[in-house]
């Protein structure tokens, strides 16, 4: 299972944290869109080395064209053909401000999964102590 | 039928002149979102009439408000919230210009419908006179 689907299965107290991580700086639509992608992609190192940046911008790009191609909803390609020119405007000339961003969105998801996880786990714990 | 209805289902050709309607002056998601409500305004009065788009202004957020509070999906309930943010930011304080920017698609929008009715009536025209 992706992190993606495992966010989406989180109540939505903890759902509200994922909703402030996105924004027009990574649009949620990429995300949902690219999930397997995205997660299998380093943008931790990406981040600290232009080159790999910029080769991940173009490879999301590819991907976005994939996806918008296929498409058949005509809102979902036309809100996809908006993002990828955002991505360019913002990111063509400094693609590593992109990855720390996708970075830092993963790293963050992963918080709010690992203390989702806690909560469970206390009820459990104390169950097993009595 | 509404006249949304009627858009989506012209040839590409034809979707493209639509696609370049839409940008976040007015997003596409609260067209398709509202389609009825927005076709039963009057936005043409409205851009000329500062206290009338005020009240469509108040009133589009509050029917956004209700579709958002009944969407059952995370993405579209987080794209509705951030086209709502931006609404804000963008017409609070002159919601004239947005009346004017809503009135001005949908008289695109049937001036693209009648083009692609007229294109249509043409090869029956041609049949009549055979």
């Amino acid at each position: 299972m992706t992190q993606w689907k495992q966010i989406q299965q989180l109540e939505n107290r903890l759902l509200e944290h994922v909703d402030y991580l996105y924004d027009d700086n990574f649009p949620m639509d990429i995300r949902q869109g690219l999930s397997s992608w995205i997660e299998s992609q380093d943008w931790e190192i990406a981040a600290n080395d232009e080159s790999m940046a910029a080769v991940l911008f173009t490879n999301l790009l590819s991907q976005l064209d994939r996806v918008r191609l296929q498409e058949q909803n005509f809102l979902q390609r036309h809100n996809m053909k908006i993002i990828q020119q955002q991505l360019q405007v913002k990111y063509a000339t400094n693609p590593a401000v992109m990855a720390r961003v996708i970075s830092t969105c993963l790293r963050e998801e992963r918080r709010i999964l690992s203390s989702a996880c806690m909560q469970e786990q206390g009820p459990l714990e104390k169950s097993l102590q009595n």
